[in-house]
């Protein structure tokens, strides 16, 4: 094609950019609450004016004063040429998923900010918008107004991320900090479910299940491939004892709840599970409610995003965002294709390395612990740092391993477990630690 | 202009994006490299192929095997119709200055990595661009690869940023760490020093100039308005002493060298000091040579970008995505308006409002605090926490005050130095802890 022109003219006139929005809850009511209130900024910045001409509810007679036209029949959105872009906020996969995808086809970009129709149907919807050339963007999807996938997708396109560190649900580890100050588990729970943190049923954050689906979406964006919820092993806070945290905090960590996604030799391994993270890595000091997200990669070696991971007035502000960059990259075709573009292997789960935190309940007596150090040597594992509390005739070991194979440990784990002088299934975290680059300074 | 059409062709043929470098160095060869290295990438996520036709040397005989073809002619760049867009990686305020007018004048889009250039003449810059109806990006002269800069412009256009806090200098940091660690502060610039953190004459940095200087930048940026390192209430490590490290410490705070922008009531304030931070702060938790920057918002509570605020990959890696976002963003006018639109006051001096850090050396005999203590409480200000450390007939005071404006502790301070009881003068540095709202959560 030849050489581009990259000059062009500044517009006198704003241009016009009709606005439609699928759902008009909380989000809905906030995105097209900041279009207006913020129509100056928005201006001033882009040149453009955008507005809300119609939201799709379920029932249309139930408009309050002040609410854009509403409606509740699709296809007024879908077939009314002069709607521009669509954001999508009424969350759920269906209808939402079909409404996006006859979107997409129908030539119109669509904003979206559901997590479960992204993470489940990624795949699908961006090839879409790429055979119609239009630009489906998604970043209330994942941490609310934390930039994560602007910063993935059009800062770090020479970076070669190959690592995503995130703590990316809010309730565990809201959770966990308050553990950290001497709650149960319990009481903690019910702390974060009175300030309105938690659900009344909070299995989906306890479970790690939204992590997951926060971390497939990630991983898919970060290395251009499928990587869907049920791709991603996951625990919940489950096997998480107060007794873990005490020990982590002896050993001057913190147990977050940690999704990691890694690309090592072209395989991919994403997981969620909660870990004993070095205090002074960035990620330990993330408290309450917030969330963080560090990328790892060749020329940035590592940046790290944290910010409030929900609250709708924030994810009402990425949706915004989005609006006012898909009017602003398009043109010239950014980002116009396809973010999922190759297939990876799955790294065999024995093969994931890491250090672990390993807790087990032995017979307090002498020579018990070589017994244990054995069964983790035969395996080639070694330990880097012990603490061990006695209680009656019991001593629990509070174990962090060096660097290990997840496979090797699983062995020496079961050889433990057999041990006679074992009283209690042996347990293990994750530990992280690598902060190395941050060390070393930047020259 | 009416309706826009946001819909787009996906080019089957490469967009072809003849680049131009002015400055052919560290940063300029791994631009070079990272377009040549990484062009599969930037191809797919593009559907363009940025390639460095022609770059500004002073001596263009020195060319080596690899280089892109160079010149020691400007005009060959500035008047050359093929050259798309120019990435100024040269430095210095003369002539790289006056290259960059000329380039935006000529309708040529430019990408700078130049700190003291923005800093200075920023808001001449952005005019001409905006008047050319061409884009100036800067991501590269504040904190390197962190995307600071993009994410003011494009995530945050409507989230109304009030306040900037940053670790801005890696020097300095690295510094303060390791008197955290116990060194002394000629310890700690001669380890930095070694490491090459530190430059041979490390004044820049450790004066604050250099930290002064992206400030301004920030500040700019975030508020719309000109401000240049002139207008940058700077100071640097030359009061810090061990001892306020140590009383720092006892109190679960750190210090560190922070740059903070303001907007208050349509007032702007920036500065740059040593600060105590609060460890739950997330600055507090930025060690060695890390940068971060936490921005304060409307809609987004708080976001803050942490990684390595220097080193030329961690450069040219942040030049190249600005040179994408160039090639993504024209044609529809996104960015096109003058970043600097508005005049805006300065708060003045002593209405900057914080608690505060005071250190004072007082004869160690009854009734002494009490003293103190009345002559801060005379301005209005309480003491919130005190820590007493006794050395012979003497005592050092290290207090925190509850939040104070400036000039009362100013006035407060002298009283406090005139006191017959006062062995040495006051010392006060600001206190930051506002992390209130991480702790409210996010709904």
């Amino acid at each position: 094609m030849g050489v581009c022109g990259l000059r062009y003219r500044r517009s006198v006139a704003l241009v016009d950019v009709p606005v439609a929005l699928l759902g008009y809850g909380t989000v809905g009511s906030a995105v097209d609450r900041l279009l207006r209130e913020q129509a100056a900024d928005i201006e001033r910045a882009t040149g453009h004016r955008l507005r809300v001409v119609r939201a799709l509810v379920r029932d249309a007679k139930g408009a309050r004063h002040g609410d854009a036209p509403l409606t509740a029949d699709f296809a007024e959105i879908r077939d009314d040429p002069e709607v521009a872009v669509v954001a999508e906020v009424m969350g759920g996969l269906d209808p939402a998923g079909n409404y996006v995808l006859e979107l997409l086809r129908a030539g119109k970009p669509v904003v979206t900010a559901n997590k479960q129709l992204v993470a489940r149907r990624g795949a699908e919807l961006f090839a879409a918008a790429a055979a119609s050339g239009v630009q489906l963007r998604f970043e209330a999807s994942v941490c609310a107004a934390i930039p994560v996938i602007k910063v993935l997708r059009e800062a770090l396109v020479v970076s070669n991320v190959h690592r995503v560190l995130g703590i990316v649900n809010g309730t565990t580890n809201f959770v966990l900090t308050e553990m950290e100050r001497g709650a149960s588990y319990d009481e903690a729970l019910a702390e974060a479910q009175r300030l309105g943190f938690a659900e009344a049923d909070p299995t989906e954050d306890v479970s790690g299940r939204d992590a997951a689906a926060k971390m497939a979406i990630l991983a898919t964006v970060a290395f251009g491939c499928r990587v869907t919820p049920d791709d991603v092993a996951c625990e919940g806070l489950e096997r998480v004892q107060p007794e873990d945290v005490a020990a982590a905090r002896e050993m001057d960590m913190v147990v977050r709840l940690v999704g990691a996604a890694t690309l090592t030799d072209g395989q991919v391994d994403v997981r969620v599970r909660p870990a004993l993270v070095d205090r002074r890595h960035p990620l330990a000091s993330v408290e309450g409610a917030f969330n963080a997200v560090m990328l790892q990669g060749d020329a940035i070696r590592e940046i790290t995003l944290e910010g409030p991971g929900a609250g709708g007035l924030e994810t009402a502000s990425a949706v915004v965002a989005d609006l006012i960059a898909v009017v602003g990259t398009t043109g010239t075709g950014f980002l116009q294709n396809d973010a999922c573009w190759r297939e990876l292997p799955r790294l065999p789960e024995g093969e994931v390395s890491s250090p672990f935190y390993v807790r087990v309940q032995v017979a307090d007596r002498p020579g018990v612990l070589a017994l244990v150090a054995l069964r983790l040597a035969a395996q080639g594992i070694s330990i880097a740092r012990l603490v061990q509390h006695q209680a009656e005739r019991n001593a629990t070991l509070h174990i962090v391993t060096h660097e290990a194979p997840a496979g090797r440990l699983r062995d020496a784990l079961a050889e433990i477990d057999a041990l006679q002088e074992t009283r209690e299934q042996a347990s293990a975290l994750p530990v992280i630690s690598d902060r190395g680059v941050a060390e070393l300074g930047w020259r």
